[in-house]
C-alpha cells in the first residue's frame, strides 16, 4: 500500500456499489451498471478511472468493491496500478469510504467518486477536484455541488452558504424535493445537486466519523487492523465489517459535521439513474444518434412520428411509431418499454427480481 | 371441378390477397397474415375454411390466391377437398371473384370471404350466409353489413335502405368517414361496416360485371377459356389476366348495380387490419391473457402501471412500464412499438419495405 503518499497528490477512491437495476435489462446483478459501455465505447467505470488519471496528477486509485466485481475491475483497469479493497458485505458508502481512509496516511487528500456516474466535462471535474483538495487541506469535508440543469426530483440538493476561499460552506442538505420545490431551487441559483462526490483528508474523515458515529469508526478500524493483503487486494476482516450497521456518508458524517463545504461543479454530470437519464446523457453527447425530433438510437432503429424516444438495442432492429417520451430497451431475451415518467420503477420489475411473469 | 353443383349448396370463395404488412413484423410478404396463428391456435385462413365447413352445408371451397401462397394453402387445408384458382397477377378483388364465378354454374350461390378476417361468432356468420343466399337466389348482389361496435374510421360503411324479405336494400355506400361522421353513423343505427363479404349467384355477378365493366368481364372470360387445369389447381391464362386493369368488387360492381342488397351480421367481426384491431380481437376473446387494466399478453409479459397495452412476443419476455394504448410486438430480430392511434402506419415502416434504417 501507498504508505509514502505524496500529500500533493489527490487519492481517488472509486466506489463500486449498487446494483444499477433501474437500467435493467441491460444492467443486472450479473452485469452491473459500472462495467457496461452505456455511453460511448468505454464503460462508466473505465471513464471514472480515466477522469483521475496519473497524467492529470492523481495517485493510483483505490477501488472499493464487492468480491463479485473484482474480475471486471481487474479487466477494466487494463494493467494500470490500483488497489482494490474488497468489501466482505455491502454496508453503504460511509463504511466503504472509511475503509479507504483507514488505509491512507492522515494527511492524504481523498477524492471519493461513484463508478457509475457520467461526467461530460472532464476538465471541469478536475478543476473542481483541485478546488476541493484545497478546501480539504484546510480541514473541510467537501461535497461537489453540481450545477442543476433541470428541476430534478430524484436527487438531493445542497444549499450554498457563506463563501470560502476555494468554495462555499453548506447552509443545508435537502432531501429529494417535489417538482414545485425543485423548480424554486433551480430558479434561486442557491442550490446544487448533491452528486455523491466528496473530497477530504483521510484523517479528517476518520475524526469526524469517530465524533458522529463512534461505533462505526471503531468497527472499521478493527476490520482494517484484522484485515489481510492479497497482492493488490486488501480484505477487511469479514466478521467485524459485516457487524457494521450500514449508512450513507451523507447521513453518517456530511450532514452532521461542522466542517462541511462544497465546490460548485458545472460538468455535465448525471448519475445515469434510470433510462430517461441515460437517454438525456446520450442525447447531450450525441453518443447515440439523435434526430431532429429528439429521438435517440443505440443500434438499428426507425422512428415514425415519434418525439423524444430512446431505442437501445443489442441486436434486433427497433421500429417505433407514434410514441412520445418512451424508452425502448432490447437486451438478450428481454424487451423493456417504459415511459420516461415511470423510468424509476424499472428496478422493481419482476424481470429484475426474478419474480414470476404474467404469461399466456 | 364441381360441374354438377347442387344449387342448394353455398359455394365458398376464399380470397387470399393482400400482404398484411400492417401486422409487421409478425406478418410480412414471406409470412402473410392469413397463414399465421394470430388469434387462437389456428390461422386466420384455417378459421375462414372452418366457418364454411361441409358439415355446415357448404360446398368445397374455391380459394383464389397467388402462386406464392399455394404451399401454405395446401398445408393448411389438411387434406380437405378444395380447388385453388392461381392468380397470375394480383388485380384486386373484382377479377379474382369473377374468375371463381366463371368456373361455377350460373345458378351457383357464391359466398365470397377474405381469408384474413376474424369472426368470433360462427353461428351468426352462417345464419347471415343463409339469409344472403336467399337474397342471391332472387337475383341480388349481397354485402354483409357488419353491426358496428365502435365509430371506426378505417372501414367503409353501408347505409341500410328499404327492407326486403331476407335483408335490406343498400341506400348508399360510404367511404371511410372521419371520426365525427363515424360517431353519427353508429348512433343512427342505419349504418353497417362493409365487411368485404359478398353473396351472389355466379351468373348474376358476371352479368352485372359485363354491364358495368364489360372489358374486365371479357378479359376474365378469355383468361378462363385459355386457362389450364393442374390437379386441384386452375391457372387462368397469364397474359390475358395480367392485362386486366384491377379494381375492387365494390367499385367495379357493388356500388354501380341496381341489385345491391345487404344482410345484417352481428358476429364479432374484425378485419384485423392493424395491431390495435388484433389487440381488440384478442382481448374480446381473451385469447391472449388480459388483466384488469386491459393489458393483453401473447407470450411472457409483465405490465407495471400500464393500461390497454398489447405485448405480443414470439420469445423474449416483454416488460412494459407506465404505458397506455401501446402495442409492443417482438418477432424474430425485429421489435416494433406503436401507439394504438398510429397502428395504421406500421405498413409503411422501413422494415416492411426494406428501406435503410436510421442506425448508430
Amino acid at each position: 500500500m501507498n504508505s509514502q503518499a505524496d500529500s500533493a497528490l489527490i487519492h481517488p477512491v472509486i466506489l463500486c456499489g449498487g446494483s444499477g437495476t433501474r437500467l435493467w435489462p441491460v444492467s443486472s446483478r450479473a452485469h452491473p451498471k459500472p462495467f457496461l459501455p452505456l455511453i460511448g465505447e468505454t464503460t462508466l467505470f473505465e471513464q471514472a478511472v480515466a477522469r483521475v488519471a496519473a497524467s492529470a496528477g492523481f495517485a493510483d486509485p483505490i477501488i472499493v468493491a464487492g468480491a463479485q466485481h473484482c474480475d471486471a475491475i481487474i479487466a477494466q483497469m487494463h494493467g494500470a496500478a490500483h488497489q482494490i479493497i474488497v468489501e466482505p458485505a455491502a454496508r453503504n458508502t460511509a463504511p466503504a469510504i472509511a475503509l479507504a481512509a483507514a488505509r491512507l496516511p492522515e494527511d492524504a487528500v481523498m477524492l471519493v467518486c461513484p463508478s457509475d456516474h457520467h461526467v461530460a466535462d472532464t476538465a471541469a471535474f478536475q478543476a473542481a477536484a483541485l478546488a476541493a483538495a484545497n478546501l480539504a487541506r484546510e480541514g473541510r469535508l467537501v461535497s461537489f455541488g453540481i450545477t442543476p440543469e433541470h428541476p430534478e426530483t430524484g436527487y438531493g440538493y445542497l444549499r450554498r452558504g457563506a463563501a470560502l476561499k476555494h468554495g462555499y460552506e453548506i447552509a443545508k442538505f435537502v432531501e429529494k424535493p417535489d417538482l414545485e420545490t425543485a423548480k424554486t431551487y433551480v430558479a434561486s441559483g442557491d442550490y446544487s445537486w448533491n452528486g455523491g462526490i466528496f473530497t477530504f483528508q483521510a484523517g479528517t474523515l476518520l475524526k469526524e466519523l469517530a465524533r458522529h458515529r463512534p461505533e462505526m469508526a471503531e468497527q472499521v478500524k478493527a476490520a482494517v487492523a484484522k484485515g489481510r493483503n492479497d497482492g493488490a487486494q486488501f480484505h477487511p476482516d469479514p466478521e467485524r465489517f459485516s457487524a457494521i450497521a450500514g449508512d450513507s456518508i451523507d447521513y453518517a458524517v456530511m450532514e452532521k459535521t461542522d466542517c462541511a463545504a462544497m465546490v460548485p461543479a458545472d460538468m455535465g454530470w448525471s448519475d445515469i439513474g434510470n433510462w430517461a437519464a441515460l437517454q438525456d446523457a446520450l442525447r447531450a453527447g450525441d453518443e447515440g444518434k439523435t434526430d431532429d425530433d429528439g429521438n435517440t438510437a443505440r443500434g438499428e432503429a426507425d422512428f415514425d412520428q415519434c418525439r423524444n424516444v430512446l431505442a437501445f438495442s443489442d441486436g434486433p432492429r427497433v421500429s417505433a411509431v407514434g410514441l412520445e417520451d418512451v424508452c425502448i430497451v432490447v437486451s438478450g431475451d428481454e424487451v423493456m418499454v417504459t415511459s420516461r415518467d415511470h423510468a424509476q420503477r424499472v428496478g422493481k420489475l419482476p424481470g429484475v427480481t426474478n419474480l414470476r411473469s404474467f404469461t399466456k
